[in-house]
């Protein structure tokens, strides 16, 4: 079935394949990722689409040496499939396998572990601002889709692309999702320039360039001028690329391995940074996936029965309660609106938008403006809500310092995939949101560990008139909510279970969940626990201070690091209100807090549950830090 | 004096003044503007640029209603001056005084309090946004500078500018620094539009467009089609702009009042989002900033004798002690490059750029790429040092977490301005790099007491190979160093006075001086305390558990806020230590800690020896938060 495939080590033994055989590599290639995505799950329709592309650039280029940068990465399964990856391409985001992002661990053609969106020319520019003063010749590549590079980091990268004067090419490609998905004048303007031209156009063009390019670097002022003459009568001018001084090249059939192939030798030789626009198709070979590409853009396991699937998951998550909530929430409250860069499906707000299309905002890639936009609407008196990934949203830092918490507005932050994120690894963690939120004046930040308390979050959340954050994991809601009878106010916990012993587990968030199981697990065993709910990192509850106070051992339980998390800034508040008011019961009762959450590293992609495992706060494991604790023979006679 | 301007009591009172009476009125605003920053420091040469500009706006918009969105904002002294605060204007910048940046807590002509840079037509969408969905018609401008135009975020707005449906004027100040000064393509592009002008074309132009924009919203769609037209074939189309599908006008004579009332006017009433392009110069009408515009871009105090000035400060700055040091550290180590985000006088980068320029890049103010340029030039073997503010160098921490601590590259990022910057208020303050910087894994985190220290900490970033944080403030540098005499190594703090009692000074970076004054202030009263010089807040030196274990008071005193602060990490590590090791000595001795730094809260502008005084770290301060200590009694007989 792969054949071909088995006898490709590496890029280099593409070198001696003929065009047939690269094309019946190409489907094998397509085989290979179809059915391992079918299994792990991840991005299928966006590496479908650059299968050719990708074998074009590894016979143009020799990516030992030559350097290829990714960006966000989603799209280099082929890329891993030719650069010695096959065999472990069944572990695919697994334990221990293959990473779905481009990661320099792996290989030497990876020059950087990416994930985040507008960071491949910006590197390359960097890349090849090393280059230039070292003298090396190494051909510099960076490879970005449409919908990354609207993204203010690749624009500064752009603008400062003057400052290379070797050669570095841009591959823009242009997966045709534009016309209808992507949102702004960028993607507008790339697909006037689709809709003008036809296929045999791209033809005429790439025949064009071929003529005129030198395969080896000589009279490269000369020659490069008389393409640029050639496709300026040619084609529309791109315009936008030409204003800030980048040659254009293209468009160009992302699909047609052999003029690929031609197009990047001579592309390779120029002096320059230059870009090559290139059309592909996203889902291309794989028929639903063709069809609905957005549908399988990406997705976990499903199953492969000929051309049908059916996801294998089916459980209610936190995203799903958020969507649901924030529905319910728009219909009575009409100051609500909704903004989103570029994830309407990952965060919840499917319904918002099929629904209240009208309040509902898609502002691409591009997380700081989204977090302008909303407070710039809430200085008109709406209540925006920004529904952005934890990861991405310290994209939005400095935006949500100055133009939120310094102006007091109320944005109300919905930030999915808060905590460890599973199979997708540390590009995509959300460990540091407490941390760099609850630095900021004014800011609340609450962490619904139900559904219920989702829905209550998000209602107190749109009454309060501050800035709000609301931090949930990717993860099942459990079925029943822990503490409904107790009322949901700003800044308090709840007392979900209370126990005889001094011990206290204080979780915030889904955490609330293992604590409780930990409970159970320690009942059996004769240990009786109090397990304490948060539900908010910021105001603190004072009233959790008591617990200090009652000599009580309290292990706080976060999804997030213990640098600068919960646990953190219950201490430090515990410590400033000891010193305040020469608390001595307070301050003796600090020393025996235990701190529980990610520690000082990155957190491997594994299986989300592994990653709270590492964590320690899965259940067994806070139930077995409860029993060594050497205060438990002196709480059972209390 | 100021005979006219005593007359205006709000910008309503322009609408009465001849063309004549505008004229004198600008030259008493210069007046006013060149004498109080002569006295409180301040943006002295692009306020003097402005003035023009600026009454225009309050002649044709009414901005209690309609809203005025500055970028960057150290250019509305004018519009201060207009909007009933002309009274309050010696006191720029002062405490309890007028902020040198817009502020909605003075005027209701403020909507946002701004300080960073590409903000203005983000929030100006939002608010956009805001009006169309309230059906409201007031007007919206944003003001940017050619320089802030190019930041990334800038860019993410003018490509969403499409989701307004109504009127939305930016207005582009170019003020002729870009040629010279600003780096980049936009920067080129705007240069040649320049250079293709005379000052007739912009005469023809503004007489152009006055002649087919309607002043009333009536025929708009047509008469716009023929303005466009006109224009395009008057000028060299902006293409830029025009390939993002924003309506282009100008370039115009930024200082020519009258035509300018008439351009707001009539562009105002378009009924989509419209760019004016406009030419102002800096410094106009002061003849040294006139001649220097760089040099006065901002100033400490400086004294007027007719056009000459002197500085009135001349002490030695850890700016400049960072600056000699990064010179000689490059004289030695060809490795070293250096990048900033158009700060290269604010940094300290003048003599390395002077010495090194090809080794020099500044990328405009665009943080974020410039770190992605390090990290990229950091792979290809290089030692990258990032000069930004702490509190720009926020716009970084994604590009930090991914390009920067997840690759573990060795750039090393000097963060100048850390901790509270006086003057300039909360939109500059540095006070949470620490809690950003010591969330992400394998950095490390110096900060230099004095000289010394600060070319050690250069000295050893260079030599570490992982990512290297210093941050150090705006201050004078001690003449002496506190600790040569005790090795500088990674994660060492120094004993810089061992005292008798149980009390230990942990201060971090400059705050070693302040304790140490307050150890002499004890001492007059017999009280012998302890200081140390943590030297680093990331990696922690572990003995410093040991003033915990001993049963001492620690006191840890930072520049930076307590949440998320280096008292909250020694707390934190102490915790985890305590309880992976059983160490009572140690969990019993945490609860004496007292940590001191900012709260949560904003620090308005004032003199950055009264920020840290509401921070409680004076040397006074922390003598008496010493004396009250109720363990002092007990600590005499130990």
């Amino acid at each position: 079935m792969t054949k071909l495939l088995d006898t490709i080590r590496g890029p280099e033994d593409l070198q001696a394949l003929t065009q047939d055989e690269l094309a019946r590599l190409a489907e094998e290639i397509r085989q290979v990722i179809t059915h391992s995505v079918s299994r792990t799950g991840g991005h299928l329709a966006s590496n479908l689409g650059v299968v050719e592309l990708t074998l074009a650039m590894h016979r143009a280029f020799d990516f030992h040496r030559d350097r290829l940068l990714w960006d966000v990465g989603h799209q280099c399964y082929a890329h891993k499939i030719l650069t010695g990856r096959v065999a472990m391409f069944e572990q695919l985001r697994q334990e221990g396998g293959l990473s779905g992002f481009p990661s320099p661990d792996e290989s030497d053609c990876d020059p950087f572990s990416v994930g985040h969106a507008g960071t491949s020319i910006a590197t390359a520019l960097g890349m090849a601002l090393g280059a230039q003063h070292k003298g090396t010749d190494e051909k510099i590549v960076a490879l970005i889709g449409d919908a990354s590079i609207v993204n203010g980091l690749s624009f500064e990268a752009l603008n400062n692309l003057g400052l290379v004067k070797r050669q570095l090419l841009i591959v823009l490609n242009d997966n045709s999702m534009a016309i209808d998905v992507t949102q702004g004048a960028m993607a507008g303007f790339l697909s006037k320039v689709r809709l003008s031209h036809t296929y045999e156009d791209m033809r005429k063009i790439t025949n064009r360039m071929l003529d005129h390019l030198p395969l080896i670097g000589r009279r490269m002022e000369e020659t490069l001028e008389n393409v640029k003459k050639t496709l300026r009568m040619a084609i529309t001018p791109s315009r936008l690329f030409e204003s800030l001084n980048i040659p254009y090249f293209g468009p160009v059939d992302g699909h047609d391995t052999t003029s690929l192939i031609e197009l990047f030798k001579a592309l390779g030789e120029l002096d320059r940074p230059a870009l090559l626009h290139v059309y592909t198709k996203k889902g291309r070979g794989y028929s639903p996936a063709d069809d609905d590409p957005c549908k399988y853009h990406s997705t976990g396991p499903f199953e492969l029965n000929g051309d049908s699937e059916t996801p294998t998951q089916g459980v209610r998550t936190f995203t799903e309660a958020f969507g649901d909530g924030l529905v319910e929430l728009a219909a009575r409250d009409d100051k609500i609106v909704a903004l989103t860069a570029a994830m309407p499906d990952g965060t919840g707000l499917v319904k918002f938008r099929q629904r209240f299309n009208e309040r509902y905002y898609d502002v691409g890639i591009a997380e700081s403006v989204a977090v302008d936009i909303a407070a710039g609407m809430a200085r008109q008196g709406f209540k925006p809500v920004v529904c952005i990934y934890s990861t991405f949203l310290q994209r939005s830092f400095d935006q949500i310092f100055q133009e939120v918490s310094l102006q007091n507005l109320p944005v109300i932050f919905c930030i999915d995939r808060a905590g460890a994120v599973g199979n997708d690894g540390p590009t995509h963690h959300g460990l540091w949101d407490v941390g760099y939120l609850r630095m900021l004046p004014n800011l609340v930040i609450a962490a619904p560990a139900d559904e219920w308390e989702m829905r209550e979050s998000l209602n107190l959340a749109a009454a309060s008139g501050n800035p709000f954050a609301i931090r949930y994991p990717k993860e099942a809601v459990p079925d029943e909510p822990y503490a409904a009878h107790i009322p949901y106010a700003l800044g308090q916990s709840a007392v979900v279970r209370q126990g005889e012993s001094d011990v206290v587990l204080l979780a915030l968030g889904s955490p609330v969940g293992q604590a409780l199981k930990a409970a159970d697990l320690l009942e059996r065993e004769g240990i009786s626990v109090t397990v304490v709910n948060a539900r908010f990192a910021k105001p603190l509850d004072e009233s959790l201070l008591d617990w200090f106070r009652a000599g009580k051992t309290v292990l706080t339980l976060e999804d997030h690091t213990i640098a600068c998390g919960f646990g953190s800034a219950l201490i430090e508040a515990a410590l400033c209100k000891a010193n305040a008011e020469d608390d001595e019961a307070l301050a003796a009762g600090i020393g025996k807090a235990i701190l529980l959450g990610a520690k000082d590293e990155y957190l491997p992609a594994a299986a989300r549950g592994k990653q709270l495992f590492w964590m320690q706060i899965t259940a067994e494991q806070i139930a077995q830090t409860v029993k060594n604790l050497k205060l438990q023979p002196k709480k059972v006679d209390s």
